[in-house]
């Protein structure tokens, strides 16, 4: 057998410490597997006094950086930030001849292209499975599998603590303040859920599905993310009437040169399979033109599906397999050709809060009419007459700079109360 | 750049003719992914003469099996059948120092251990994506990214003809055989049926994923296989009534040290995953241990997933992944140990036939009583005096020997008629 594959890990929290523990509980399956023995060979963390749930393994160090010269093959990112120690580890790593191995998205949806040509300058791999979707392995399936058609649409549920969060929303009718609370009592949810419920982790991961996708350099600055703290029990009710379901999605589109992408909370039709994922899982759907639409479920985050991810790319590097970071030599990945800012077409749902007097119905339509917005059904509850009552709309497809347009001229009526809501509608 | 990689084609059938124009169509962006161009050197079909939607692309040989000595890096063979010329042709090219790819699942079932240690003997590859669940890149998830944790089980949709019947029968309220008749007529089913609604395929297919989950040898030999052939309107009526749909499951489970693989039609909750897999479609859950549940989705056939397959085994080769068949060195494939015949356990679908005459139900359910097996739900609808009625039943988990021992018994008694119905339940 070929000598053992020397690894040095940064972090071990939860990630670091599954990825050890599986390595110790299955080291002679997975040399069988990988063709040569996994070793630990250094690691680094915060505290090494920390009780762990498995003994320390190798050599410790302070630094993490330090790692980079190590006596190892491969480093393991574990550390997290798109900047600072996790950064200068992976190009540390890269410059002194070593393969990476990371579940850091933030690093690579922001320097992604640049590290990748680092790596292939040098014949390093630069391995993420782990970044995207934890265990499932949507990014090899991308960069390997998928490959024969091209990808006309990629399409996911990338965020486990939004998605908790949305499908206890629908089931207990609570507030989003609410659930957000219990979610973090959990642990579903951080002390500073920002990342999570703004959209920003699932911007990172749809940034990397996309360069994957698409041949083209991750980039975070086109896209609009909005993430699910304006949502409302009474969206995701009326969702329900419609027979929807609201999912935050990462959504990746060819628009012929162009790519539309974009974070947003949508309606997904329930009984289709983006549509009835639940809790905390996270699914991928990709349409992959003649090969036919494909979709990929599973446990986004979490020891165990984080660490397998990790460990299937240090079986593939053990076994030699050192092909670009993003399936494509890094100096053809394209710069992304953002689409017009509206130009995404999409069935709309519209809520309106409005005072029940005479009329109102008639100046909505009015507008929508004029910007030949045309409804698709329509559904007013209830009469409070004089106070507000909801009026709530499904549109045909419509671009969305036509929608966002009428809306606006929408909301100057004096008898429209706020913002109207809009959510687009996607397929499942 | 690196050499073309030289492909010889063997078989230009659908698959075969949807490779080589996603090849022609695509060369510039599949070489950048491979890394090296993926040319066809020669190829090698029945009818030289026949009319295609592409150009020949290259040498013609009479004989197949001729390809084995063609100046070509890859034989990609997809003639199919277990023997006979393809298994000459895979053969010869192993021989002769030749990369393999196949769709070909009867031949892997049957001879796939001693195959891949042909390959593996003389460094070369023998893949086989196409050859399970069309463009669902499952062989690799299995082989390269659930490997960290284990596999406890793996169940699938592998038959795309079986589930657009079962899907149409449950639609329409149907027959089997009016069903299959419009499938055939359709061309969702072949002029002789057998191999796939008897449940054969599935076999071929499960035993190639039972190797790769489990790290055993394909193993035809211990698999009870069940086909649709005698699914009926009623039971799927029932199965409906309960929530619940018949679908033709491969089942691979580890029990203990032994492994329990089956085909069989099982009732699958509807609202689930695997239960909501419509039409032609084919899926696979695997449930990976700590890395959690996983579900892949896609088509199962045709020629744009099928080709997909087969280039995604070509781009690899051309990257040099050269690793083992079934993911671990075919001399350590152990052989299936299998389950003890009945030892699985589960709840079961019940229905009787029976004279709606006095004391039938109590007959019956003393029966039940006697060996321990108990209801959950029941339903006897309608009455009929004298004349058949069915009675339905679900159980709780109960082993298959202890089943299928009671129904013994109770098929004898004068006021049953014919044989009790028996379907498995199965989570989805």
């Amino acid at each position: 057998m070929t000598k053992p594959l020397r690894i040095a890990i940064a972090g071990l929290g939860t990630v670091g410490g599954g990825v050890v523990k599986a390595l110790q509980a299955r080291g002679d399956e997975l040399a069988e597997r990988a063709g040569r023995r996994l070793d630990i060979v250094a690691v680094s963390a915060k505290n090494r006094r920390k009780p762990r749930a498995f003994i320390l393994p190798a050599a410790w160090s302070e630094d993490p950086v330090a790692l980079a010269s190590a006596d190892a093959d491969v480093v393991v990112e574990l550390i997290g930030g798109e900047d600072g120690p996790a950064r200068a580890l992976v190009e540390a790593a890269l410059a002194s001849g070593k393969h990476v191995v990371t579940a850091n998205k933030a690093l690579l949806a922001r320097h992604g292209a640049r590290l990748a040509a680092l790596a292939e300058e040098r014949g390093l791999a630069l391995k993420f499975e782990a970044a995207v979707a934890g265990g499932i392995p949507i990014v090899k399936a991308l960069r390997e599998s998928l490959v024969a058609h091209g990808i006309a649409s990629v399409r996911g549920i990338l965020n486990g603590t939004c998605n908790f969060i949305l499908t206890n929303m629908e089931r207990t009718g609570r507030s989003f303040a609410d659930v957000l609370k219990e979610a973090q009592q959990l642990g579903y949810a951080e002390a500073d859920p920002t990342l999570d419920v703004g959209g920003a982790d699932t911007a990172h991961k749809l940034a990397l599905l996309a360069s994957l996708a698409f041949g083209t350099a991750p980039d975070l600055d086109h896209m609009p993310v909005e993430g699910i703290e304006h949502i409302t029990p009474e969206d995701i009710g009326y969702a329900r009437e419609f027979g929807f379901r609201i999912k935050l999605l990462g959504i990746a589109k060819r628009m012929g040169a162009d790519i539309d992408q974009r974070v947003q909370p949508a309606m997904v039709r329930a009984g289709t399979p983006l549509g009835d994922v639940d809790g905390a899982f996270n699914a991928v759907a990709a349409d992959a033109g003649e090969a036919g639409p494909f979709f990929f479920e599973g446990r986004g985050a979490g020891e165990g599906p984080t660490a397998s991810a990790v460990i299937a790319d240090l079986v593939d590097i053990a076994r030699g397999s050192v092909g670009p970071a993003f399936g494509k030599p890094a100096g053809t990945l394209t710069p992304l050709r953002s689409a017009p800012p509206g130009a995404a077409s999409s069935a709309w749902y519209l809520r309106f809060e409005v005072l029940d007097v005479p009329g109102v119905l008639a100046e909505i339509a009015g507008h929508l009419a004029e910007s030949r917005v045309s409804i698709e059904s329509m559904l007013q509850r209830g009469r409070n007459p004089g106070e507000p009552v909801s009026i709530v709309m499904i549109t045909h497809d419509t671009p969305q700079a036509a929608v966002t347009h009428v809306l606006k001229a929408i909301a100057t009526s004096d008898k429209v109360l706020g913002r109207p809501r809009l959510i687009p509608m996607e397929a499942g």
